[in-house]
């Protein structure tokens, strides 16, 4: 049983990416075959001559500095070639002479794999310090256009300390690492590739989570990482095995380094089978696939007819429907038994997922009831005429209106909506619901009965680089970075947990009522991190106890709907641990349209992002 | 004597601008006549009637909120009336019900404001925390195009201490500003009014020099400020007088609360007596006069040839050119007297003032020298042509050459140069000469011998506002922050003392020597401000102990040369009190042209503005 499923889940993953990390080989093509036939996809290693690296300086001489670009296909280089910087070049260093030499020796090597066409280049960081190095990288990725960086940290300090600097700041590796796409302007093609610690120096799990928050492209794991089991095979440690699992969902690869070049299948083979065995499947997997950090406008029902397929999504997510379903059939229950029919309207019931549910309710509790369908939509309507028709016996009254301004005959005793967004109110289910219920009895009751919203800090320069990189030619970056987004986040760190924002409550009978709000939330943050937005989630209390979730800490099992909503910060900041992070959150609204207001206190301010929903608003007109 | 220099300079100063501030009154026409008759050329007041001010929330009954706006004309609001929002406002309360009823007066008042089309509404902070009337303020201001918001603080904490917030942030009411404009990111349209402490307030020298590098539109002065002097008339304590000159620099503008509104005239006139005695004339101040806070672009002498116009600047500057001809005067004393007729050239002489320098000393000396131009710009050649047939009696060699490429017959025992910038080496200087140092017998001298850059961080919201203000349509804001400004500053406040940055010495023998260079300067800042940018200054060595400076420390008396040079930054950053600043700076070199990328690593990391010299350079081509 349990192997058939490991069979399955091995079917839908790919195999894991590996690399071999090999020094200088003598005949780099007979290299690469050895890594290919032992089921490794790539090499890593140097392209400078080890002699040319050790002495850079022999002037005069005309000397090659690495083999001919000949010996491999532009294909093999372009495809099958991680190049190494060599780890000794340094200019950060203090002397003047040396910074100049060192400088020349990395523009030279940098060129040479520019020139070879290689998909990646791969540079060390040593230290705390590297400004100079900085600069020449990100002036260079900004010339060359298709190669990658990969940075290349320890994923913890290695346990010599060096007493002379701050252990706190200098040793944290994530500083280098953020130091160094700071001066980079957080450059789309700055990849991080992690080496793996010694079993000493495993970090904790809050530094793994900010990791995980980082473009990792691989992992570096040497082989003196594993132990034999019984059996004298080499395996991985338990505490790997943990880090590996989480970075699974990045899609990171391995690079495998190792002494012993000749016996590397045992390696490839075990973390092959490791991918297989640490891979939990996920009910809602088929339908996320591919949609990992993808930007998504939010939907504007009120202005826009949804279309066919959303609903399509919409209806697939039964857990949802089910939920709904409970709810419905606890409210007409509670529905006084001296009221003979009572009213039951859907407002929006799109394609008629909630009016089947409410069918299926009065069925099941054998009660009658007087069911409107109340839809905007004419192609939603069309297809609602033929299910009552066809499914439903005609017992259901359609209303082609908007809610807001439709004047029915009865009133009803249920209202049922789903008019939700992925922040609860974003798609203006307050202001409709403040419409419709005009037509509910005073003691009548809205399903949902509340929502909530929620906000929490996130690191996501996968985000920020998404926001540049899709911008339409008619939009302005600052408006772009002025807009959430929905989005099945993955490639993020959570500063810290989400707290409550605004709460609407249906029906509300107070004349004076606002849906306007404003809120600051104070968060904290126990490392030091990068602040590029916030996430958003939502709860709504549909009926009584029964409530859906968005909130990642009571997120209603398997509900394949509302994926996060991200409203970004034009400028990340910097955080430092300990620091207090004070946000500033407005839901306004003006004749004609609702949007979102929002700003950094603390540590320090952040202009006031979209004014006036300069750059994103949702409207209010049909 | 000293009466009649006054009267000069009062006939080049215009007369102070002065406001009169008045509790709403009944007759507006009249309250303005009597003010303006009184030598006043604005009133500050309410528009909003203090009835309905105190009980805003009187339905039902349609009222009046102020008075007509018939009793101006549109011009009479439109220049004399700046409006005061009713300072109980408060919209940043805890109480939510307070919140919502203080933001619709305010969104009625600036409403009001606008509609009346006053130049300016005054709204005072009155606290630290202002998150939600500076995002109304915002909104407003980038809907409202004409109008100008003053914001009014204290200049100094009044001294009843609130005991329950800490003093030093919380009581820094330039914070409170510097908030509050952040959130606005620093609009343009965002005005500072100081309001005069008492005297036992008066804020430090470093607390004035920072608020004199922000947007100050006017002071306002109490009456009760004035004491009596012995002829019985009211004056002000030295201690304000210091106050009020300092920001004459910037030209702000006076408001004077008084609770005698009667006798009013008798504080304008002294304001303006005060005027007089405190202007300080210079007498470069002609040359500069409107160039203030003027942004220009440094000039590319190599790909352009200079005008008529920037060479009359030039020479215009007397004390520049005695100062040269000090130097050549020194060095050509210095020339072995067994050579009989030294050879000077002038590379780069322009229409020839540093020719004739050359040709006085040798008259002055009684010492023939052999006398070279060369210059590659035919039309400063031509006018050389006739200086040489008219005045110069055929003594001078003209050569029509770029001094990098030119092959002289004669080896030069003196070659004088005038090609320095604002900052130094940033017009070329350093590579020129050393392409003309071939020329240069082994044991000749260059005049310059030597020049030195220095660098500041500043605040300066003016030249950030500036840069966006004067963005070319086919330029981005980016690449506009990624540009050095010849500027001469006023409205700014340098946050350190200049610093060394670069030095180049001349002639230069080493054959491996390189112009690049890289420094790294730490700066730290007494207390908050706002890093906008970096200043930038040079001094040269001419000859010996012959220099010129714009170094603030040592600026050459009375020379009209060279203001400083910005380099912006693209974000500013906000400094705490005690930060260290750390700038890195490279000149970088490629085949083709010569440019500067600099970048703050501390407090925080800034990205490295302009990689590759991408937005500004200085092309080596001709």
């Amino acid at each position: 049983m349990s192997e058939s499923n490991e069979s399955t889940d091995q079917e839908k993953r790919k195999p894991m990416s590996a690399g071999l990390y090999m020094n200088y080989p003598i005949d780099i093509k007979a290299a690469i075959q050895h890594a290919l036939d032992n089921g490794y996809h790539f090499l890593v290693t140097q392209i400078i001559l080890p002699s040319y690296a050790r002495d850079p300086l022999k002037k005069g001489k005309m000397e090659a500095i690495g083999r001919s670009d000949r010996v491999l296909t532009c294909n093999e280089w372009g495809r099958l070639i991680v190049a190494e910087i060599t780890k000794t070049i340094d200019v950060d260093c203090d002397d003047e002479q040396l910074y100049l030499q060192n400088k020349s020796r990395l523009l030279q090597e940098l060129g040479f794999a520019f020139h070879l066409g290689v998909p990646a280049i791969q540079i060390y960081l040593n230290q705390a310090n590297n400004t100079n190095l900085a600069r020449i990288v990100y002036n260079k990725l900004l010339c060359m256009y298709s190669v990658s960086i990969w940075l290349t940290v320890p994923m913890a300090y290695p346990s010599r300390k060096n007493e002379l600097c701050d252990p706190t700041e200098k040793e944290d590796t994530w500083n280098w690492w953020n130091d160094f796409r700071s001066y980079c302007k957080y450059e789309k093609r700055l990849g991080l590739v992690l080496e793996l610690p010694d079993i000493h120096n495993i970090p904790s799990t809050s530094e793994i989570d900010r990791w995980l928050g980082e473009p990792v492209k691989a992992l570096i794991i040497h082989s003196s990482l594993f132990i034999l089991n019984i059996h004298g095979k080499p395996v991985l440690p338990k505490a790997y095995q943990e880090i590996i699992k989480r970075f699974m969902i990045l899609d990171v690869q391995y690079i495998l380094k190792t002494n012993d070049t000749e016996d590397i299948a045992i390696y490839n083979k075990y973390l092959n089978y490791l991918g297989r065995k640490l891979y939990i499947s996920n009910e809602n997997e088929n339908i996320y696939k591919g949609m990992e950090d993808f930007l998504q406008n939010p939907l504007q029902p009120l202005s826009e007819h949804l279309d066919t397929n959303i609903y399509e999504v919409f209806e697939k997510d039964q857990i949802k429907y089910t939920t709904y379903q409970k709810a419905i059939q606890k409210a007409l229950q509670d529905v006084p038994k001296n009221i003979e029919t009572p009213v039951v309207m859907v407002v929006g019931p799109g394609r008629g997922p909630l009016i089947q549910a409410a069918l299926d309710v009065s069925s099941a509790l054998d009660r009658p009831i007087k069911l409107y369908g109340i839809e905007k939509n004419p192609y939603a309507i069309n297809t609602l005429i033929q299910r009552v028709q066809n499914e439903w016996d005609n017992k259901v009254t359609l209303i082609h209106e908007d809610m807001r301004v439709y004047n029915p005959p009865d009133k009803a005793n249920i209202i049922i909506s789903e008019l939700l967004g992925s922040f609860g109110d974003n798609e203006l289910s307050p202001e409709c619901l403040d419409g419709a219920q005009r037509f509910l009895e005073k003691d009548g009751v809205s399903i949902p009965a509340s929502y909530t919203s929620y906000i929490a800090p996130i690191q996501s320069t996968k985000v920020y680089n998404e926001i540049i990189s899709n911008r339409l030619p008619d939009k302005t970056i600052l408006s772009c970075f002025e807009t959430p987004y929905v989005v099945h986040l993955v490639n993020f760190y959570r500063i810290d947990e989400p707290k409550a924002l605004f709460t609407f409550n249906h029906p509300n009978w107070n004349p004076h009522y606002s849906n306007e709000r404003f809120k600051r939330l104070t968060f904290s943050a126990v490392q030091n991190c990068l602040l590029t937005g916030l996430i958003g989630y939502f709860d709504t209390v549909l009926y009584q106890d029964i409530i859906l979730s968005t909130h990642p800490k009571s997120h209603t099992e398997n509900m394949a709907s509302w994926f996060p909503i991200v409203f970004p910060l034009p400028e990340p900041m910097q955080i430092k641990g300990g620091d207090k992070i004070i946000v500033a959150f407005w839901r306004c609204e003006s004749n004609d349209k609702v949007w979102y207001e929002w700003c950094i206190e603390s540590p320090r301010i952040s202009s006031i992002v979209n004014p006036n929903g300069r750059s994103y608003f949702i409207t209010k007109i049909c």
